[in-house]
């Protein structure tokens, strides 16, 4: 078609994307790099399809607001081009600021969050981009007055957990994460500059919280990723520790001898410099080279990691004994000639807690059929997903338990 | 399930691994290797889907093997238990001498075939398990008496390939390529120790080929893939011509420093021990590193290839113009103050030659309702797909033509 | 397959069955007469690909059944092949009678459930198999000494639910319906001789009974459904009134003839003889022919479910208020030169009831990995489907409020 | 949506009918008939879930055509408002004139072709519609001059076999029948009026003829269902000849009592008036009360079509023995007792042809990346779909031939 780049997608079919400003943001190096970071960071241990990369979700969540733009027009919402070109490209680049492995580094490397460094990088690419990028910005931070843009590229039924929800499902394998989001994107409308959706999407609604919840517990949570990362951050910060890391690519060796004294004195422009060079690959290639470190330590987990051999894991509803726990640990020092902060880490406690549905902020908007607005929490059944549920884990080496 | 793993699978659903010889093969870090390989190259920059890994592949060969087995069996084929494992693992282990992105250093850095690595690694590994993989090896091989075990592993219609057509075809999401597989395990059966296919499943072998055709052209020699392997080689022997690779992992080190005078020359196990440890974060590290080398040529080819701007390729059916030809390598001499060697691997002819279905060797097998036995290329409607298909590929740096 | 015949579904791909009792069963005049039977009854007139037939529902039991049994065999329960051949046949069984679409006869013409049916056939084909079916009618009674078996036909989560799902997700495209039936069948295992599930498929079975709740609401329940069904009852009920039923086919007017005074009174050899003959088609037929009676009210509603000219319907949380209700149906009487009986059905207020998840009786068994037992009601999360919910219903004729 | 009906479709997730016209013409008898006929005839006895009806069929065909408008749109193709309702209107009616199992009456009971039918029910709904559907009939008589959109409705690569491809394949379950509509669509463009297919598309399209030529033997030739349509097609032609069809309906009873003289004869607007009440349920109904007739040969004929009970059936690629078929067929006379016209119909012969690709007429266009316009037949691999394909049949009544 012309002036239309077409992109296969398994899930959708084809993704048409406009040429120009779009697709040259898409070719751009930052949004390149999202090819080599994984959207489920180490899931694929435990779901081995899940090997997607966060570039296809983002292509996914710039089709969905497609759809979701064509459907509001449809209804008669006001959307300007330059709006709808700029809420695209919001959706597109949401999660540009992601690190390797999607998760992994922004807990013990970087000391920034995913969210702000989408935004230092979308602030460097309007300023190469002359501004161009000013009202996806206006969007992105939720500050445009057309308030449903912002709500669809965040919110708690957005573009974007709508397509992780569809890919992860289906690149996992685990069909339950199915959520109907046809008729969620046909149910959209706008009202006073909020969007709603129609009270006939209700069960709809309820089923996407709970698939999400789902995924969340059944893929995301999954015991065997989670320790996996855990081991992961462990070799990070021992090799931080010794101050070794010959073995890490120039990007991986700025991170992890980066010393932040306090947020201010981070050297921003070198970080994202260094930033946009570092993805799975750096990781992925660390832990081969640490195989053969000499530390002890430093290789037992990148060994462990290499050949799929984990810490056990136990997940309870209800906290551990801390006797238990003092135990595990007193052995682990002496197992493994570590220290005591070392041992805390992999006799690991740790709690997650899960919230489905949010009632404080932002809640879902339904409009009846007579045209009034309500909350979901207050028309649908969603008591079981409006309370934290936690989660305890417990990691243990195997060689503290004797293996299973 | 006692004894038994499960892995989740997109396109069967649940794989059951059987703990044991099986499942020790599968954790081994030759296997956990495989992880790391994208089972389609470089077909990602054209279907973004498409980065499942080797090993989901080699599960999936695994998982039909073990449905072909029970067919079989259920149609009174006498298969031993010693047979039908070593089948499975044959079918398992099959693709285990594969290199990063699959074909990339097979054909320029890696100085052997896949299969003959394939079978140096199913040796060391039959070594250390003290010969638990003789009848492996000699299914792989072809030797077993039971022939139609090496021809569910290694035939014109084998797991192998019915599993990575559902594959690609699923993660690319090019739907032409779907086929019967159900109604192919079905329909085997066993005649003097040959696999033979039931006359009614003829239409879904006429479909099987041709989908595999499709996805040849399709996907596998998709030009945009094409090109960007191209370029990829093009970059390894640049680099091993300066002799400069300071940027290389120690194994792509290896491997780039590489010289085989003779066949013989070559010492095995260090090769082998280097081999183990390369995969597809290797070449993506050192193609990061390469955009800041300092060799013009080297850091052209390595941001082209990281920010998708790839050689202009042309694909046609007849031969292109020599003179059209060797102005342009004249060109590009004088563009890229390149030698003339390396104006004719920029400006790259090649010719690429696809044959759907071989009759001189090895034919699929049809038994009539009647009981006879023929070949399928004189009972199934087979002429179109038996001659080889040519088509003549140039590749010309953007820079020579203009940028389109 | 030698002693296999294979029936193709878009479900599960191939559908295996034994030659002998089984396929013999399946090809007698009572099992064809389901394909004569739509599952969801008039739910096409809103989901227009939703026709599939009970027989193939029948089919997705029995296919699910063999499919449980195996797992549970390869978990070394002791399955004898007479149990799991009687357990298949229940499972193909279960439905046998069912009358037209499925559930309209049973509310209105039959004056009896189809469970009291299914029975009344099943021991019919057992006199004329010699007995053959004993233990598949002690299995569907749920007496056999292996509870699991009866439980696997008929319980909180058994084969039947797994496949009506399955299926009617799949037909009427509400793809929030989609179980994990796969993990669902893997969990299953059993302990003192009742079926258990194993903890690791807990999210999966709160997901199945989510996706239960909303087929129930969005498609068996839909409105729209509703109110067609609730015509055609008015037609018959008014057709049995006026004694007129000439265009009725000899088994539908015995039906719409029939008296029952006392459940004693009822011939039930003449009564299974005539519901051998009738199915989907003995309505269809008459509906088109009511089109031109000449009594109004007759052609009316006929006329309505031919040309999808509905009664209006509305659904709400809480009841109707009375006097618009009486006002509406004195407004009946007038236009429709109806009795006040009719008045009642036409202006209709009827309220529905669904319990998701039901603690009083047999409860879904989960087995933890220390192997105690629990009640899925007190280890998962089933709080909010252990209550009734409750929806009112008011059709009323479009004439009666204007056209919208 | 304002203005918009929404269905759900298995296929394509949700269908936007647009209120007003085409919405009234949905909604009219004579669509609505169609809901009463499936669309693959009597396949629903090899093909369990093959039950879907022509009415969710047209529906798709529309659906599709609206893509095809909006892709041709987007190419700046210019197709005024009132000329694409036109041709989504003649899409959705294109197979209005279907009668019962949608061909069976067509060869047999009704003597007009469905295409001449459709016309007769359009021009009817002309009337009824003082003139809106002028342009509708233009396009579907293939007048119009914007060539395009008749060929779109009626051509070999249109949107019509596009629609039944997809669903005949989603509803069987024959996944080779899959087609890479998303790709079909997105290809075509208009040249001088006339429909064109980028070059790229051309895989699409050879995958596209070959699956129809899948379908055509496996599903629509399906030996089990030729052999159910022939045994109905002789039960009618033995009531008419006997004169005795008490237990039709009376629409039945006109189409089986009706003597065309010559085609001037017919009385064609009493012929619609009954067409429009026959539909699948008549010839139910015919068959149930016909396995009761005291003629033998009826009853026979009728019941074997309730029990699957089917005559044998041989297919082969060479005539059958001229001599071996007159002896079925004085074995036939004496067996059953009938005519020798009638036993040429029970031991029937016939010979089936299939054209994959048609050369002689409109063939598909195809438009190289420079521009040209080739006959697909020119420059794809078509050649082995370009010759008339032959299949002989026999069928044989199983009392003559022993019991299989």
């Amino acid at each position: 078609m012309p002036g239309i780049k077409i992109l296969n997608d398994p899930i959708y079919g084809f993704v048409m994307i406009p040429k120009g400003l779009i697709l040259s943001l898409m070719d751009h190096a930052w949004f390149q790099r999202l090819r080599r970071i994984k959207q489920l960071g180490l899931s694929y241990y435990v779901y081995p399809g899940a090997v997607h990369s966060r570039f296809h979700h983002a292509v996914g969540v710039f089709h969905l607001m497609s759809q979701a733009i064509d459907v509001l027009r449809q209804k008669g919402v006001a959307i300007q081009k330059e709006e709808a070109q700029a809420a695209q490209i919001a959706a597109l680049l949401h999660d540009v600021g992601h690190g390797p492995f999607s998760h992994v580094l922004e807990n013990s490397l970087v000391p920034l969050e995913h969210e702000q460094l989408t935004l230092m990088i979308m602030d460097a690419l309007n300023r190469e981009l002359n501004g161009s990028l000013d009202l996806v910005i206006e969007i992105f931070k939720g500050n445009h007055p057309k308030k449903f843009l912002c709500e669809l590229v965040a919110g708690q039924l957005d573009v974007d957990r709508m397509d992780y929800l569809n890919r992860d499902s289906f690149y996992s394998g685990v069909v339950e994460g199915t959520i109907g989001y046809h008729r969620l994107l046909t149910m959209m409308d706008v009202v006073d500059n909020r969007l709603v959706f129609e009270e006939k999407a209700g069960l709809s609604i309820e089923n996407y919280l709970a698939a999400r919840r789902l995924m969340y517990w059944q893929v995301y949570m999954h015991k065997t990723s989670l320790v996996a990362e855990q081991m992961l951050e462990l070799l990070l910060a021992r090799c931080k520790k010794l101050g070794r890391h010959d073995f890490a690519s120039p990007a991986l060796d700025y991170f992890i001898s980066l010393q932040v004294e306090t947020p201010e004195s981070l050297d921003r422009s070198e970080l994202l410099m260094q930033f946009q060079k570092i993805d799975d690959s750096d990781i992925e290639m660390f832990l081969k080279c640490c195989g053969s470190s000499n530390d002890a330590l430093t290789s037992y987990l990148a060994k462990g990691l290499l050949q799929r051999n984990f810490f056990k894991i136990h997940m309870q509803k209800i906290p551990f004994d801390d006797a238990y726990v003092a135990e595990l640990r007193s052995n682990c020092i002496k197992q493994f000639n570590c220290s005591s902060a070392e041992a805390e880490q992999m006799v690991h406690l740790s709690k997650m807690e899960f919230l489905a549905y949010e009632t404080k902020h932002s809640e879902i908007q339904i409009r009846t059929k007579q045209g009034s607005i309500y909350n979901a929490s207050d028309c649908l059944k969603l008591d079981h997903l409006c309370n934290v549920e936690e989660k305890y884990y417990l990691s243990v080496p195997r060689e503290l338990i004797g293996v299973s």
